[in-house]
């Protein structure tokens, strides 16, 4: 049995503000094509995450990694970074870059991925902005 | 890194009528198969509805498709036409075919991946009918 | 601690048919007043029913009321009566009335209130139609 | 049944952005007693509203208010004033006071409450601000 | 303003094995009352906690109480003591109770009462067992 | 149409007391590596169970498989043996296994595989274990 892979997904939030502006273009088209979301004093939300690794079970734990570990990598190297942050001003890795989720989801990827354990593979960051849209980014 | 590619979610929902009926059957066979999902006065769900997009983001706007876009289109060709209405005698799509939500999710597939923008491709339709079940199909 | 009063909530579940529709009206009438609500053939919703009792705790189980006894009472009185049918021409005690929740929580209240056990209170009916609205009635 | 006193709730929602900050405190006491909350280039939430009513519904509709007209109210003084908006620089019934949740709860109830129908009651303005923590305000 | 009273709820979750079973009982007794519930072996649930506390916001910070202060209280008085434990066996405040959510409900109210600030009273422990019941005690 | 794929999900729950603990390790390695979940005395969780199967469906129904049979084929191979009773101690395909998800989940796959309708294929066992986090096994 110890040669089958299984997913494992650990979700954690944060919450931050941002807006959706396009620096090289007018205000009339950002108003134009981001509509409220380009509002120039922000808006914000709470993004839940979810972060699915897969692998082989460790035959002596019975775990792919330990969840107590991975929520602590989650936890360093991006909610600690966002969380109750401005993710266009106060967000290194997100500098110079369109706040947009598919944007962060790529980022929160690049953040995470070489923390995990040797044999681990990441497989899907999935970021909730709103309850009605999501974002899923597999490398 | 604009070659690589996102997947997009949006959530929509609408509330409907329907029934389980295979009008070359007998009352009893169809009571047989379809038990109380057969009622000849219909039942009804809040179906939920989520339409999976995957495509390279457009470096300009860092937007797979504009959301809002998206969601006009669900809205005009799927929710428009199903919302408050019968399945088996209001939807034109759904003419002469079995109510199941394998056959809706079909439907729903064929109404919205003619309107995407060129370069997006429709991955997903998800389908809740109710809190117990759902359905996926991905053409 | 034997007369502290508490208060228990089973959660039950059934989908339906319905429409809103005045017969004392015109056509025209009931298309103003109850909109898309009032489409001929039917629509439906998964109704999320919390049913609230109130007693004091039973010294001997710890109970106010066997939940199993509550579930079996709303199961039999109410879930069985509606489920998977139309609350206009399939449940008798919605007869020649107007297919509200509001109506509905009223019926559903004077459907189980009679089989409580002696000493325990039905505290509130809550109804949810959609994800956006409920209604609550306290008897 | 004419007189029996129902509650309904109407659920919307929307994002903003915020902090929580104390213009007559320096920055080290703003930072104590709010912490990550004062944080300058705010944080930002999707707030979910339950707004609750009470009245006795009207014979002929079986509605205490009709929910498509309390919808409106709720979305043309609330959300329309505070979604993808700046609670502390964009909303004026927010001008001057701190931006906390009990705050908004009081003013949003204060929204409401003028536009309501005669016979019908504001009986609670509910705000959860993040998945673990909500505010209620019954006037 | 300052005289307006608010609620405010802050949720919290734990994990725990418990089983219903009275010591006065036959096993055949215990069988018949509890079913399931009884198994010599335990069993167990994700318990959702939901703890209303109420008062006047203070004008400096616009906080009835720091939520903070409150979930700390929440952690150190009850979560810590029964997260991934046993209620019967682990759980000094349940000592020679019956593990029933009614009673667990009344320990953690008792737990948590004498430590909020002045001017500030509990109002509610709400505490979800399953996704179908819960159980609120006001004192 | 007869020859498209669906995919169909069933969503069961179910209540268990677990520990996480390897006999081969002292109790010092066991409380390190496994930290609470290590706890002597057990705890437990609602544990949430997707199942989705895939194939084509039949034309006379308009179904990949009846729902009814699939959630009858769940409840009595996996339900039943598990729900409130405890995993290590009681679950005979979980005998001599570490009680993980991981391990969970690969033992309800193969609980449930050999039931299912010629045609049908078993995609995806999904397992929530807490509100954040799940594992997934696609065999």
């Amino acid at each position: 049995m110890s040669d089958r892979i299984l997913y494992i997904t650990r979700k954690e939030h944060f919450n931050a503000a941002h807006k959706l502006y396009n620096p090289d273009w007018t205000r009339e088209k950002n108003d134009e094509v981001f509509g409220k979301c380009a509002n120039d004093n922000w808006h914000g939300h709470n993004f839940d995450l979810y972060v699915t690794i897969k692998g082989v079970p460790n035959p002596e734990t019975g775990f792919v990694m330990d969840l107590k570990k991975l929520g602590a990598i989650i936890k360093t190297t991006v909610v600690d970074v966002i969380d109750h942050r401005n993710i266009n001003m106060d967000v290194p890795f997100m500098k110079d870059k369109l706040a947009s989720i598919e944007n962060l989801a790529i980022g929160i990827w690049d953040q995470i991925e070489p923390h995990l354990d040797r044999g681990v593979q990441l497989h899907r960051v999935k970021l909730w902005e709103t309850r009605n849209n999501y974002v899923e980014f597999f490398g």
